[in-house]
């Protein structure tokens, strides 16, 4: 039902109702200098997938030749309901994803992200253990990783797999774990999330705790890729970190829903590449996803069974803060961007933002602000 | 000439081309939850101002009052060539001025802040030390705070003045700072900006150097505030540092050209007001300075004698993302604003974005990453 009410997308919006000039004008301010579209047309697709190519263009330097990179973003539905028997769904989204990386893989695609906990409803809504907790997974053994390592292979294709993950080694423990296979199909490592949203169907802490393998990134043959997971896109600091840790790409693999969210979504990745100097890949969730057993929301509303609209609009955000167009609020697609890895260094060169950033004094400052006896900073008129 | 070629603004264009459903969608999109418009006509104004008064509604809490502060953003044209004489430049700046903060007065406001550098033409371009470090004056006893302490004390009203600091007792060293003068005329103390540019005309490295204020919040009667100058926005550990001294305002007082950030310029201190939870106030010069001599601006195009269009667009953003529409881009206009400071924590208390914060994680992170031998964490294959 409420599919039905939900628009296309921004972009639709001001593609239809501004022309020449104005156009230009609206399309610069909100989205900075111009992407290229890169025509895929000869190539055979499933057309189920709204499928969209873009090229960031970047100068060519004297001594690095360019690192161009093809990225591939996939945002999706869960193509059964959500209350499916657990290998009936997960065969489901294993046919999508081998369509999706497919065509991906005839798209050029070097690098390819799922949206968050990809592998399963989000289910974290309804505070129940089970049977949710079954779909939890080892990041290195699990099916999940096996079918992907494979794909992988198969394809030449690093792969990004967000999925929950089940830690046999350390007492049973649930994380929310992004699996980092490499192109020849090996697991190159995970990342867990380190921030955890308590707010509104977000219940995600009555599930896992926050991440304990800090701000890690991957050297991949196509470049140095991180990923902070959905409501980390919050946090400035995690960020950074990725940054500090020599990222080249961020992805922001997320599930996030309409009402709560959606101003902020074109904001957060985008400021982040901005300040850091690397390129971000926002990903979201699409459809609404109906359970079961009603809940409640914590926002004084009655109870009910769905989470909201999952609004993809999925984007990548480059160093020099210009984007490409976002996919689709409400169909499943997979967005190719191809960027110059270049393209971090010379940005970061232009504008200084790294050389300028002082960092012992924040080093200081946050040594400080830690401590309980932290004395902020306040000048009232007493002190002067 | 380059004015001419200006266009007013993006909410203009907007505002005429979409119409019912879509408006109100991309509206609520670009910027969030709806502000509500003050009503300013039966207030007899000075009209050469463009003035614009919105109030960002907030929800009653039990305990609390509503702590409402009316903000005045003034963004100016310099009202003479940028060649006068220079005490005939701040005669005519400082008339400016008492008209602006008169206007302000029967608009209600509270605190007002001037735009970077405000009582001067934005020289820095030039790179020429004489005479533009003759307009450098003491902060605390220097002719524009003492001009700014009668009207603040007249008025009522917390001023921000942002200046080209002589500090005479340190050397004659020269400062780009924020004056805080309380609503008694009060010199209550001072910012210097913490990060300065090298980038495009931005030749500010020339004349001062990095702040060593720190990160002062300044407690007035109408809430904490504190200023981040400028390039200062590019940064976000410094947003986040007035936060973690207790920031409800943070207040950005720029000078900014059209090529170089404008489509940042909606990004940055919109993030850190979510990021934070609190105000923040982006303010912009207006129009095209032009100085007798020419200089170059290192990117390969010739010589030339103007800094290029300063394109105002000054606005408010609230701690849940939400932000007023913009000031023109080519008007001198006074944006004020109600807040309710509430807000901050109840947005705090809703997303938990500081609860979540792990501020120990990137305390550790950050002590280590600026000594010399500091290890990125980099995960290679041959790691695993």
């Amino acid at each position: 039902m409420s599919e039905i009410k939900e628009f296309e997308r921004l972009e639709d919006i001001l593609d239809k109702n501004l022309t020449g000039s104005n156009y230009e004008t609206v399309r610069q301010l909100l989205y900075g200098r111009a992407v290229e579209q890169i025509d895929l047309k000869t190539i055979p697709f499933n057309r189920n997938l709204q499928v969209e190519a873009y090229r960031i263009p970047c100068p060519e330097e004297q001594l690095r030749k360019p690192r161009n990179v093809r990225i591939g973003l996939f945002q999706n539905q869960i193509p059964v309901p959500a209350t499916s028997k657990i290998q009936y769904m997960k065969n489901a989204l294993y046919k999508l994803a081998e369509e999706a990386i497919e065509t991906s893989q005839k798209s050029g695609v070097n690098i390819f992200c799922f949206q968050e906990a990809w592998n399963m409803p989000f289910a974290f809504c309804t505070r129940e253990k089970y049977p949710w907790s079954e779909y939890a997974e080892s990041a290195q053994y699990g099916p999940t990783t096996k079918f992907l390592q494979e794909l992988a292979k198969n394809y030449n294709m690093v792969i990004i797999s967000p999925i929950l993950e089940r830690d046999e080694t350390h007492s049973d423990t649930i994380w929310n774990t992004a699996v980092i296979i490499d192109n020849h199909g090996d697991y190159l490592g995970k990342h867990r999330k380190n921030h955890i949203p308590r707010v509104g169907d977000f219940n995600e802490s009555t599930y896992y705790f926050e991440g304990n393998t800090g701000h890690p990134v991957f050297e991949t043959e196509f470049g140095k890729i991180a990923v902070n997971i959905c409501y980390g896109r919050h946090h400035p600091l995690n960020w950074l970190a990725f940054g500090l840790n020599g990222a080249e790409i961020v992805f922001n693999p997320s599930a996030t829903t309409g009402g709560l969210s959606e101003p902020l979504w074109g904001i957060e990745a985008r400021n982040a590449a901005i300040a850091n100097g690397y390129f971000t890949c926002a990903i979201n969730r699409v459809g609404t996803e109906t359970f079961e057993h009603e809940f409640t929301s914590g926002n004084g509303k009655p109870a009910h069974k769905d989470f909201g609209h999952f609004y993809g609009s999925s984007y990548v955000a480059a160093p020099d803060g210009s984007r490409t167009p976002g996919l689709s609020r409400t169909k499943n697609g997979l967005l190719v961007t191809e960027v110059d890895l270049n393209m971090c260094r010379q940005v970061k060169d232009h504008w200084g933002f790294q050389m300028t950033q002082r960092l012992d004094l924040y080093a200081d400052l946050l040594a400080r602000a830690v401590k309980s006896d932290f004395q902020p900073q306040i000048i009232k008129k007493s002190n002067c």
